[in-house]
């Protein structure tokens, strides 16, 4: 059986997350039915995590098995033209029989987008979480500081799934603002539930002068959820960079 | 009576354009429906022109007339909070009596874009034309050249509403490639039905070697639309920049 890796993109906002569901349409479940139609047999298909409902991917890895002898470079334009037009495969390719797209993911970044002036934009609706107060992204960046490195991120994450240990690697949490818009950064080697929308939660409290942006650092020590701020909403969130060692799944530039 | 001028943007995906029409949602209704929570009274829009179904708009402007007092200041977030997310009413200030959004606009622009890569891109779904097929911006400029001045435009009008005359000035029309994108601005003094979306068909004829560029002097010319090229689709075309001689409506600069 050949073992392919898909890059794709998709819009979030009509689809409940990534992963199959009972009652909800999903990007797995549509994904996989439009592979069927090209390959022959039924599809299965690992995806390279979880995004909640409404969360978007501008770079998402996927992987599945087939007999199907169909070249790569055929097969993203074949999938397309069966699947919906917010997911589009932007990539094919044959990787090792052992990789795994959630397994094998060496590191991921997201991107959160805050569209953030006193009127909102039509345009960013369900794109980017329109927040009205000016928030000073240099206080969000002292603030966003303080989560980066090896730390127990229990204190931003979500009652849900269960994970071995709490502790993960951030490697940046960079805050950058263009006109309007905040973009967050955020690369680890894991996330946890809800991660980085906690995380981006608390860096907007720490903006808000709920507590002062150094007080993160005790916010993580303390484990306690209801000590850092809220869950900032899904649409403003997109998964952006995946790390591979495999060839051909390299990371592309968020526009 | 005030008479107020409103400056809005819209994505037009959900709307059947501008006008008011019968079994279908326009914006104009939606947002007098909005008005008229707010000023107490049943409210009618002049709009600066029609827009087709599925047009978008970064910047309109509309008037009406009211006797209510509240603040022009205060309109804006009062509208919005009435008004679905895809229409924004960005600013409002009080006009001379005699303005009139559509008989005072001095020229207006629109931006045509288009998305041209091999692959479409999910998060321009209904924002561009997805257009595959490598154009060369060049060749699209020079036909694009053809347009400018002052000429009879009945080769890029559909048939439809009728106007006293077909001549019209376009002053620019100007056509830009940043990457994947290539947007085509172009700015009249008034368009007639479909005109845009007419001349950005012919103009992507002319790229694909159908005739070429220079010949769209002689098209025009024939006043033949069957000569032009095909009307492209509405979710690349964006109402961008209004002028008027009142203060308070100045044109926004294009995201």
């Amino acid at each position: 059986m050949r073992n392919i890796g898909l890059q794709l993109m998709y819009v979030g906002t009509a689809y409940h997350g990534w992963q199959i569901q009972k009652n909800a349409v999903s990007v797995e479940e549509t994904l996989e039915k439009a592979l069927e139609k090209v390959v022959g047999h039924p599809v299965k298909c690992t995806g390279a995590g979880r995004t909640d409902a409404g969360v978007h991917a501008r770079t998402y890895v996927a992987n599945f098995r087939t007999c199907s002898t169909i070249p790569c470079d055929r097969l993203p334009l074949a999938v397309n033209t069966r699947l919906p037009d917010d997911i589009v495969v932007t990539r094919a390719v044959e990787v090792s029989e052992d990789f795994n797209a959630i397994g094998s993911c060496r590191k991921k970044e997201y991107t959160y987008r805050i569209y953030n002036t006193r009127i909102r934009n039509a345009f960013f609706v369900n794109r980017a979480w329109f927040y009205p107060k000016r928030l000073d992204e240099q206080v969000m960046q002292r603030a966003a500081d303080c989560f980066v490195g090896t730390h127990d991120f229990a204190a931003v994450k979500s009652v849900g799934t269960d994970t071995k240990t709490t502790v993960r690697t951030v490697y940046y949490f960079d805050i950058e603002r263009q006109g309007d818009l905040i973009d967050c950064r955020v690369c680890a080697n894991g996330f946890l539930y809800n991660m980085v929308r906690a995380m981006v939660g608390t860096v907007i409290y720490a903006a808000e002068g709920k507590f002062p942006p150094e007080a993160v650092s005790d916010i993580l020590l303390g484990k306690c959820r209801t000590d850092a701020g809220p869950t900032a909403p899904p649409g403003g969130l997109y998964m952006t960079k995946l790390w591979y060692d495999e060839p051909g799944l390299t990371p592309e530039e968020m526009e």
